[in-house]
């Protein structure tokens, strides 16, 4: 066997024991007895160490300088360059750092969610403080000597830097700010309002599922606290959440989270459990979930058809028609919560916290300080006051479990999904006539051939650059947003 | 760290990942899409080679060997007996052999399922002669000069041989052949006939669950074409099946692999993820779901309260009183099918198969005569001739995937059901009071407390010593079944 068999026969067994993995947190989630807890978390415990052993497995760097000499084609390389990256990242972290942050952020999640539940951000402090030491340690590991934030995006997005991160964040700040002031300032359409049968939420969401090209012989949907995808190539599986009172949470949370799910089912299966047999960043993996979600999914056109979809289920749903519907869709609320924005309001939630997040990284900003610093820019950026830690500083669970770098992929994908927005459109002239027959397959079938096929193929810019043919950058995604909103809000 | 310490520690992480692989069987059964199995099989093979290698590791013949300077309780003793017996099983056995039994075997399951469903014997008998000689191979390793037979039933039953059966069957055989054929020939009660709601029947089988004392909090109850129990500790879920005209079905097997999963909820948490934290054998295991399901589940005082619950559920369900329902559930009846059978003829089932696949191992019968072997053994001792493979030798899973000395524990758990069931029914007076109220308690925590608890530390034979009192033979379980069957039978 050549260097090059020997290291991606090695590497997918190692991919066969993260999809398992995988699907422990996905049981976790979905189908564990509460009681279960404390076994389990042993048991990702020696399943994670037996993961870490292999990435670091010495043999890798062996086959790696091995490989030098031998001829490989464009598939080879890729492959090479995730398993190096890899490999180089699993040994820059000692041992002891990378067994103490797992057990700390473990901690801190439920300290977080204690301290969360009672609004009180001293509770935090001490907890905080020490992820955040760890994680700049594990940066500064990472770095070797270069910007401890850009290793860490590094994680997420290979090729981004917080440099090209801020100047993107800098176009869009007031542009977004000044739309969001003149929505708030205009007459707000009717909210959709009334209580929604929980099982009928649920056999729509399966409905529409299937209607967005997800796969049901290699997927499942099921319910769970937080919607999330989970698993590659022929098992890949969502979740959802359900509220009597809010169906489109159920609805959109599923596109959400379809959009993730086609991604890695529609992997070319030549790349089946190989490095290149995932979504190849979190930025080109938003852009998929957003796009279904809210470019396809909250579009006119496909509304006017779920409109049909949701009288047909609920019966009189309190909105005239599709176009009250439309609006009440993509109705612009002030709201504390990031999870909970539109469209319009959601990237000002991720520059706050990328700003913070490489200010608390570089050591210019005191964890004893956070607090202050979040509240003053959301006055700022929204107008008003965070009236409680719980809608504010505490409201996310990533940086208490150790994720810097995170939040601005969520950003970079609404980017990504304005640039393929546009190539999209252009290429399937009729799109609007099918979405408004709830018919996505020529859309989905775009995406699926022009980025979801490649897997790990290409660098994640690279990518959107090649599917949309430009230079990925905010732009189409603010004039497709000033477009919409204005016509809706009529500005 | 001492040798002792450094080798449980070790088997620690070994026991987490072996429950991972456990609990991915039982998502295969229950919850993976359909489309999954390639991507599972490959996971399911990833996460064995890392067990194989775990077992196989040659530090744990170093810390074995240091350990026997080493001052240990009878726990610690135990919990080496046991490691030193899966690393001396794991390294006897030549990695090459273990991979290609493992692939001809699943492999063998297709063809055989394939086979069973046209009847057609010829067409497994390549397949299976390769198994049979590949399960011969690994005996003869295992066995090292000593006898192959025995050297397998060490895998499931540690401390029985071959002779030890062939004894207790020879005492058996007689009586239940005589019990048998007085049954068939007396009048038989009036069967359950009808249709009942499956879903009906899976709200009744979770109640008998939790009646029978299984935690819902460390497990789940759901549907699977084969019910079993499967995991241990903290997390232990059990399958059912529902047939609309047989609830019997349902309810039967729900008992039974409570009885499994009970024994390993209860055993001492002290020993969680140890070795000894495991059911210490298969008919230890079998003994508990046995007395669980029959002596305790079908007794007349236990059904005469179920019968009340079943009319509860479904109204009139076409039989006058609970004597008659008594006499419904332990109705005696022709049939060719092993799993179909009542504790009469149970037994009889396992030895033919015993006789056979011993002859089969020791090379006294060829794979070609199989079946006519099985035929004319059939006939002897049911007295009606088999009337085609699928009701004959064809029936089972267990010889396709290379199971040979797992049969007889089957009825090794039936004869120790009937120790235990004397020793539990002397220690609890009121026994038949409590079950007529749908009162386990005091059955199901002798159990607990004599033998469940224990898990690992006893050998078998021992265990079952220790718990009923006397030597295991299977004198009680025949006075059992002649005294049960002579009254409803009126024989």
């Amino acid at each position: 066997m050549t260097a090059y068999e020997d290291l991606t026969a090695h590497a997918r067994e190692t991919m066969a024991l993260g999809q398992i993995a995988g699907r422990l947190g996905w049981d976790q989630e979905t189908m564990m007895p509460r009681g279960a807890a404390a076994q389990r978390g042993e048991e990702m415990a020696a399943i994670e160490s037996v993961l870490h052993a292999r990435r670091t497995d010495p043999r890798i760097g062996d086959w790696l300088a091995a490989i030098k000499s031998e001829d490989l084609d464009d598939v080879g390389r890729a492959q090479v360059r995730h398993i190096t990256r890899s490999f180089e990242r699993a040994n820059k972290v000692p041992a002891d750092l990378a067994a103490t942050l797992a057990r700390v952020t473990s901690t801190a999640q439920g300290t977080w969610a204690e301290a969360r539940s009672n609004d009180d951000v001293a509770a935090f402090l001490p907890t905080f403080e020490e992820v955040i030491n760890l994680k700049r340690w594990e940066g500064q590991a990472l770095a070797a000597g270069e910007d401890v934030y850009d290793a860490m995006l590094a994680d997420y997005e290979p090729g981004t830097s917080g440099a090209d991160l801020a100047e993107m964040f800098n176009e869009m700040r007031p542009e977004l700010t000044a739309l969001r002031a003149a929505i708030i300032a205009a007459e707000q359409p009717k909210r959709l309002e009334g209580r929604f049968d929980e099982s009928k939420q649920m056999k729509l969401t399966r409905q529409l599922a299937k209607t967005f090209g997800y796969d049901m012989s290699h997927g499942r949907v099921d319910k769970a606290v937080h919607p999330f995808s989970s698993g590659s190539g022929l098992d890949v599986r969502i979740t959802t959440r359900t509220s009597e009172t809010d169906p489109f949470n159920c609805l959109y949370s599923t596109i959400h989270e379809v959009g993730h799910a086609c991604y890695e089912q529609n992997i070319d299966r030549a790349y089946l459990l190989t490095p290149l047999g995932q979504g190849v960043s979190m930025g080109v993996h938003e852009s998929q979930s957003r796009i279904y979600e809210n470019q396809i999914g909250r579009s006119r056109a496909f509304t006017s058809w779920l409109y049909t979809q949701m009288v047909e289920a609920f019966g009189d749903i309190g909105l005239d028609d599709a176009e009250a519907f439309y609006a009440a869709v993509n109705r612009v609320n002030d709201g504390y919560i990031r999870t909970e924005a539109d469209e319009v309001q959601y990237n000002l939630h991720v520059m706050l916290r990328f700003d913070l997040e490489r200010a608390l990284m570089s050591g210019d900003l005191a964890v004893g300080d956070l607090e202050a610093a979040w509240n003053d820019r959301f006055a700022a950026d929204f107008g008003y006051e965070v009236d409680k830690p719980s809608n504010g500083v505490l409201q996310d669970v990533h940086w208490p479990v150790g994720l810097f770098g995170y939040f601005p992929t969520y950003s970079l994908g609404n980017v990504y999904a304005g640039c393929l927005n546009d190539a999209m459109t252009q290429a399937v002239p009729d799109l609007d006539d099918d979405l408004a027959k709830g018919d996505t397959t020529a859309a989905t079938g775009w995406l699926r051939s022009n980025v979801q096929t490649y897997g790990g193929l290409y660098e994640p810019r690279d990518m959107i650059a090649k599917a949309s043919g430009m230079e990925p950058g905010p732009k189409p995604l603010l004039a497709y947003l000033n477009r919409k909103f204005s016509d809706i809000y009529k500005l």
